[in-house]
């Protein structure tokens, strides 16, 4: 048996998603997730011009070869539309191979680590007291976890702050199509003052505390956008809210950024969202300076590539906080929640929920309950495309927001 | 002004070429390589659908502000895809800001820091014999340095070894059509021993040292197929012959494994070449464990990109060794040229002879006498494309070829 | 074309620059700076005695190949003297190099990337009603960014406080003549007490932040003048009032005095401008000692040396903080702003506005607006000397002060 | 008492030497060497028009107050001019201190440590024959430390290469006026090859120990012209041919430069003989990467700034190699002599005699006889400047060589 047909599906249920969709000469499909946000053709060309017909016959069995032949074979690698390229095609082959025997994929993986997996979800509120309503309105539903965003005061549209009402779903969608709907044609620039941030945020916590007690999990979200020394001053002045973790406090590519926070501060650490290699991490992991590994199955080269960065870090005691927002297809989050289920060293995985639309075109078999999440037991991943809807929903641009500073310059998103 | 229109060309003659052309109000063109061997389908879905778009209506002159919009514009960071578009657009701009100001690219880099380019050339011979009298007739060409690649007994192609006879052109392309020049379907499969390698390549340095004397540098690529200690001992078994430099002993991204091999031998090290960010380079740099830094400015970011890098190697006492083979574009080559004659810690450059037919598609201002390469003095990078001779040669899929051990392990090409 | 005439040119308005003017053979005439705060004639001489007449019949356009000839060439390297004479030929090459090209300086160096230039100014006070006075001045102006210094109880005269009453112009100048105006002989003597400094200051931030809130940006230049305990302690006591940055508290000859202070405190950390080359800042730099560069185009070898430094910097997430003050001409603020304008990594710039005396001598045409400088778009450096003036205002010897501390031991001042 | 006095002398028999004179109120008199070869007028101006007049009136007693009061006053640190101006005024105050006490120098640091001085003198020659020559010839006097310097074949005049045949004196002065003797205007350029050197040098070792055997200690200047690794290489090559220490082989101010070539090689390394501040050596000596320190009296701040680098260089087992070309007067060269009677940890003494012309002008006390220096017993540092004659010599331009590399890169000389 082999590999037989491989196509590429990009669906628009109300965001863009690319889909690889591989199938074997004896008709078993398998689904993999490939979606890079905002620069979802380029993954297209790259599976469907490059990949896709050098697949064709080959056994789909082989996945770490497989893995291999895609990560060594074309000689430049790395990268975030080369890894999810991988990450498409290493997925569907693990869905295929689960399938085959039957059995959810986290069976293949070392089987069930534990009953379920605390996840954590998005807050983010117009005033504090609409914050505090939904974080409340979470813990009534039995969440024991919650990142929290806000506005700030003096700047307008922030990351991560949705423009939902307490008891509405939490709806935030920064991948922004155009004001009707259509295609984007560039991105919205939002405006970014890391002072009024650094002056704003800890008094949020701190209330949050007093307010909330210390039972809940409160997670937090830098976003790249702070200097070493800024992020060493928040996670020291966050440290009596004992936050589950600080999240990216500074742009994550320069590893040992974050020595200067590790010595001011032990407010854990997570990072990772956009790495999509092993080597993105070996500082970080092995001089101790990150908590949590936080990145997707879809950027960090699928099933197989993502679970050899925690398998490193579980032997520093580094547990795992997969990427789990709606930039990754319910594809991609089922194969993080298998992983998840199968590891050791698992930590917390987060959940922002799909939209309806989206998930009238993935069937999932993942299930949510009461604070956990869990892959379900339908053999393979448990997600399946319906390729007829999808194709009702055709591919529009949109993209990530950029910011500026006050006076002009190009700053982190 | 502002940019007015974006295009992107393929071009195919002989092989592969992703050029960019950006046009601004007032009617300037500037030209940008995002040459991606292999991958360069990717590279246009990126810059036609995802950066193209944006930069409509920009000031052309803003070069910085334009490189950190693409760069932390998108959120996703780095990779070959990523850089090699972002290195095509900042090419063009800096094309442009030349030539409005009249003069070669590298008077705005700060002026001619030599009167010429030392280059290095490829030499491969299918006998011991064969490889001498290449070498020698480059070295009645008044050619100072010479990459050596030979065949190893008992395997077959291996990288670098062209089938040229003495006398012939080096025609070595390893990017390979299908055999009657229509698209390929997927990469040609060469068989690797590291240690019948190991075992014959010291000879053949020996031997030429016996029968060249110590005049003429000589250079080798181990293309990332060592592993440390296996890399380590080579470096010092080739100590005696002297080698300017030797590249790539050890898959490059794991960027501490040099560590090993330095504290072996005192052979020169470079690598780089499939590094597209400074970031590849912090550690190698930091620790002095590299003397050449090979990336292109094509893979890395473009001139912005690159001159930083070898800003801050330059710092350390590290040298330049821009890549140049023919997969990087004459618009390539010619931006590493004006790279070359300003920076101060310029080492050696590469040259790898366009064909013909990519010669008569791309007009160069450059010039290769004596063993020396000069940009030449023509406004901006000096290269336009025929557009129209261009669109006679269209894309034709070729891919590098992947290697597998002699028991069918996939592994590093 | 080529070099043609070097003159050196000081002049007095007020207080002493040095001046440097190259001529090109076509008539074209680039202005550097070369001012070194009372030791001006070394630089004078080393200008006029050892540098002019090999400058002779270069080719104006080399700037990197000039600026390699002046350091490396005298085989005795770094030092004041030395690099603020580099300084003001590299100055006055890119001055005739964007002249030629018709453009601003900074549209050389990568075009604007912001579209202003956040300045602090100076504030102190006899009390600290009066300094208070004067920082609600400069926030009625629209400026954002303040550096106080204030009186000691207990002590004289201190560095940084001027004599200037609420509504007036800080016209600190601490190089000071003798009293009837003529050539000063000697230094004034002041007195320094660590002890005293350290029990007042912090009180003084505690109560602006009290009386001012969290919006202000306010800085601290520590002069030199703490051993790394006291100003470990200091940066510790200082973190709850939120300052923009702690200058120099150490001498910063020791780089490596930082390390304790950086283990102590989260206060961002500036240093930089008695240094002169990137040497200075190696270690500062990697182990991530400061957060902001501190020297002027002046000191630190030019537009070349500087940016050297700045792009280092700038690849640690390290910002830029011009030094700003009167004891560079306004050909060294120029090169600074249009620095500023064009790199990525910009903090900060000091402002202190030049005397009106000074500003009839050089014609300038940068610009500060609502606590924003701009370089302004004349081509070149946009400053020009009014020889004839200039001349008016002959060389009259100033010297900055020296300290004593209570127990008449020599201190830094 | 005080000083009454500051006098600056240029004179200029056969080269250049700067000489400051300290009159006290008594009419003592000290002398100090403020040389700075080819950068002579720059301290001229910083001693006559910024220092001299500070001095007028001090106490000459208080050399270390007067030290901190040149080092710390003036705010601007460090570099050539500030602390060979420093030096020469420090030299004058411990003449004059020894000179009350009616004592040589070296007994107010602590008396006579050893009988002599073992020194090193220069070898060279334009045949290998001639130079073993020379070297034998040396043997024959009782020397037993010899530097060797040998031309290389393709290059043209090399740094160290004497003219002078067998049976000759070494005269090598590289600082060049003019073909006439008149002024210079500017440096000449030399033409340097790293290869050739790297390529011809240890053969030229290995011959040296064959033909002259183990006893005598061969030593060698790579003169700041290696790249990090090529320092290595050169380092380890070396290392069957004992040297006594292969001095400044990178450029000195990358202080870490050297990590790598004590990583690859035993062989011991000098180097400072182009520092003049503690601070230049801090990391070399902590982290021991240096054996001998090699700065001069005159270029590091004078006796008090050598001392105290030498004192720290003791705490760590390096021991003193002090500069001792005619590039420092004959007053600089018996503060040397001084400090390496008293100091614990002597290591050797560099001996190029001055001309007959300058030891007409300088009436010197100090000795060499059978390879051992002394410098006397005459109170204080026992060097007199015939002023009258000096007259006689005026100031004449000359001019160290700069270095291109064949492609006319600038390059260290």
């Amino acid at each position: 048996m082999s590999i037989e047909k491989v196509d590429v599906i990009v669906t628009s249920p109300g965001r863009n998603f690319v889909t690889l969709k591989i199938t074997t000469s004896d008709g078993i499909v398998g689904w993999g997730d490939g979606t890079l946000n905002g620069r979802e053709l380029a993954v297209v060309a790259y599976l469907r011009d490059h990949v896709g017909p050098t697949l064709i016959g080959r056994n789909e069995d082989n996945i770490e070869d497989t893995w291999q032949y895609l990560y060594r074979g074309p000689y430049w690698r790395r990268g975030p539309v080369t890894m999810a390229s991988i990450a498409a095609v290493d997925m569907a082959l693990w869905d295929i191979k689960a399938k085959k025997a039957g059995v959810p994929l986290y069976q293949l993986l070392g089987g069930a680590s534990r009953s379920g997996l605390r996840a954590y979800v998005h807050a983010s509120g117009a005033t504090y007291e609409d914050l505090l309503d939904v974080i409340r309105g979470y813990m009534a539903q039995g969440i024991t976890a919650v990142r929290v965003q806000t506005g700030i005061p003096g700047l307008g549209q922030v990351y991560g702050v949705a423009s939902s009402k307490p008891g509405e779903k939490y709806n935030y969608e920064p991948a922004l199509r155009s004001a009707d709907g259509t295609a984007a044609t560039r991105p919205a620039e939002e405006t970014w003052d890391s002072r009024a941030y650094l002056n704003y945020m800890p008094g949020v916590f701190k209330r949050l505390r007093e307010d909330l007690g210390t039972e809940i999990r409160l997670l937090h979200d830098g976003h790249h956008r702070l200097t070493p020394i800024e992020a060493a001053r928040l996670a020291r002045e966050l440290e009596p809210c004992d936050l589950f973790w600080l999240e990216d406090p500074t742009p994550a590519e320069d590893q040992t950024a974050l020595r200067l926070v590790r010595r001011a501060s032990t407010t854990p650490l997570a990072t990772g969202e956009v790495f999509n290699s092993v080597f993105d991490y070996q500082t970080l992991i092995t001089e101790r300076l990150i908590d949590y590994v936080r990145s997707s199955v879809t950027h960090a080269g699928g099933v197989t590539g993502l679970k050899r960065i925690l398998d490193f870090a579980g032997i520093y005691g580094i547990k795992s906080g997969i990427h789990g927002p709606t930039d990754v297809s319910p594809i991609g989050m089922a194969a993080g929640l298998h992983i998840d289920m199968a590891i050791h060293n698992f930590g917390i995985q987060e959940y922002m929920p799909h939209s309806e639309e989206t998930l009238k075109v993935f069937h999932t078999s993942y299930t949510f309950k009461n604070g956990f999440l869990h892959p379900g037991d339908t053999p393979g991943l448990g997600v399946e495309l319906d390729e007829e809807l999808a194709a009702a929903y055709p591919y529009t641009a949109a993209y990530l927001p950029v910011n500026r500073l006050t006076d002009g310059t190009m700053y982190d998103w």
